[in-house]
């Protein structure tokens, strides 16, 4: 099986939506820009969202063409793949204003919380993620989908399996490039992530399928590594753990980004990202939002075990 | 294989002596009671080393005289094995008349990290160990050895993996029942685990073999996981992580004892130890030392996975 891995950096957009503090424009760019110097190949920037639901993706529009600006300058590589959350159609249409080549739908995979987090349920989310498929085909726009609460969900426990195969396949059919599986609420332990990946891998293929974890219980690396030994090579993460969810009581953030870089390192995969550079950007980060993101590494520092 | 889990909570002796507050007497009697009364089978519960050196120790005879007489009356369960940390022949005399039933000896795979430690060389240590073994056999005790820095030393780097096999062989031949194989920086990652285990196996049964992370780097549980495999049954933990290495900077502490058995419930592993119990004592322990504990699972809470 291969050793290269895709790390989708997704602080810039999850992290931040999930932090109360907003961040202003020019340290967004910042972000983003100290970012796209680690070697991160994949960075999701925005979210096309209503901004009063929210604020803290306001401006994504300006965000975009920003940052797009600087990555036909060059000062941002052009082999990185940036792309914004799109939760329906007049979403996709600020994203066709923006210029973004890929955009995200993000579904639940539990009832209560997609109408507490979409204000939908599931088959009308679907509605809507259909049509944003329509658009972003026309446009020939990349589509990535999100399936949060893949593992359980704070309203309803544990969420059914099957319900979860039937959302990836139906993603896949409609036309996501890759699904990233969301335990959102970081509950899960690798006895569930193998029995999930094992159904949902009869549904699509290793290369189809992210995984998205989140350190509230300590059992992300553990669930990434259970995710390893099933091909899956393409997990989310976030700079210094930023986010969580806030639906969630006392969670902490997502993966931070070091520390899954840390870990996929020391076991010998192919993760050409300067984790030093990870460390100073979670340090710059906490500056900006006043408070201490919860990653290991970023506080312990590297360690070269190879 | 079996499911049945040890765990040895080494929170009163390896977690306290770490931390920069004393407990007084009555705390630490307190602190053992609650730990007794969650499930846990095994537990640290002081080190006969100097107060000179070790003031988080110092009055441990009186302390395991105490606990002892609270055992005898059945105020703690009488199937709880307690132990102490014995550096030497003169820490030995004292356990002998604490009363103490378990000892254990400390000692490390790195030159240099051995001579910070405990001052002395590795050679030295393993004269030292025999002392107090020969003592413990005369007087039918039985004898626990730690290794620590099994993976990395903050002063030398990566450890000799062939080093630490020899290490694991001499403490058993000389009467060792078990060998806590300790990565006391929390550097490793489950490839390394298995490159140690496997060879570590060869002169010793998984049933010898413990195995004591610190989540220092995030990746603790899933070292847990990797040692699973092996058939290894045994981890050492503390409650909400206190405690950690006072010679690697910014290091969190021991891999949490709540984090542990979470992960180890959601696996379906037979661990009859209540969780909910062990995060409130994470609670009342910070509450004691006026510090936040790193724990996920004692911030977050538990969630019923299965």
């Amino acid at each position: 099986m291969s050793k290269k891995i895709q790390i989708v950096e997704v602080g810039p957009r999850d992290g931040l939506q999930n932090e109360k503090k907003v961040l202003d424009h020019n340290a967004k760019i910042e972000l983003i820009k100290k970012l796209a110097e680690t070697g991160l190949k994949r960075i999701e920037i925005g979210a096309f969202v209503s901004p009063t639901w929210v604020p803290q993706m306001s401006g994504s529009i300006e965000l975009v063409r920003d940052i797009l600006k600087l990555q036909s300058q060059g000062a941002i590589a052009r082999n990185i793949q940036l792309s914004c959350l799109v939760p329906n159609a007049r979403g996709m249409e600020d994203a066709l204003k923006s210029g973004i080549t890929e955009v995200a739908i993000f579904g639940a995979c539990s009832e209560t919380f997609s109408k507490k987090n979409i204000n939908c349920s599931i088959a009308e989310s679907f509605i809507r993620f259909r049509q944003v498929m329509e658009m972003a085909k026309y446009h020939k726009i990349k589509v990535r989908g999100y399936l949060s609460t893949a593992f359980g969900c704070p309203y309803e426990g544990k969420v059914a399996e099957t319900r979860v195969v039937r959302l990836v396949r139906a993603m896949i059919k409609m036309g996501a490039y890759e699904v990233s599986v969301g335990d959102t609420i970081g509950v899960a332990t690798p006895k569930q992530v193998n029995s999930l990946l094992k159904k949902v891998l009869h549904v699509a293929k290793p290369g189809q399928i992210a995984m998205h974890y989140h350190d509230t219980r300590g059992t992300s690396l553990a669930n990434v590594c259970a995710s390893l030994e099933f091909g899956v090579r393409t997990f989310d993460s976030s700079i210094g753990g930023l986010g969580g969810c806030p639906y969630a009581k006392g969670a902490t953030g997502n993966l931070a980004t070091e520390d899954l870089v840390y870990l996929l390192k020391g076991m010998g995969y192919d993760v050409p990202i300067d984790l030093e550079k990870l460390i100073q950007i979670k340090k710059w980060t906490e500056e900006k939002l006043g408070r201490e993101l919860p990653s290991r590494v970023g506080k312990a520092g590297a360690w070269n075990i190879e």
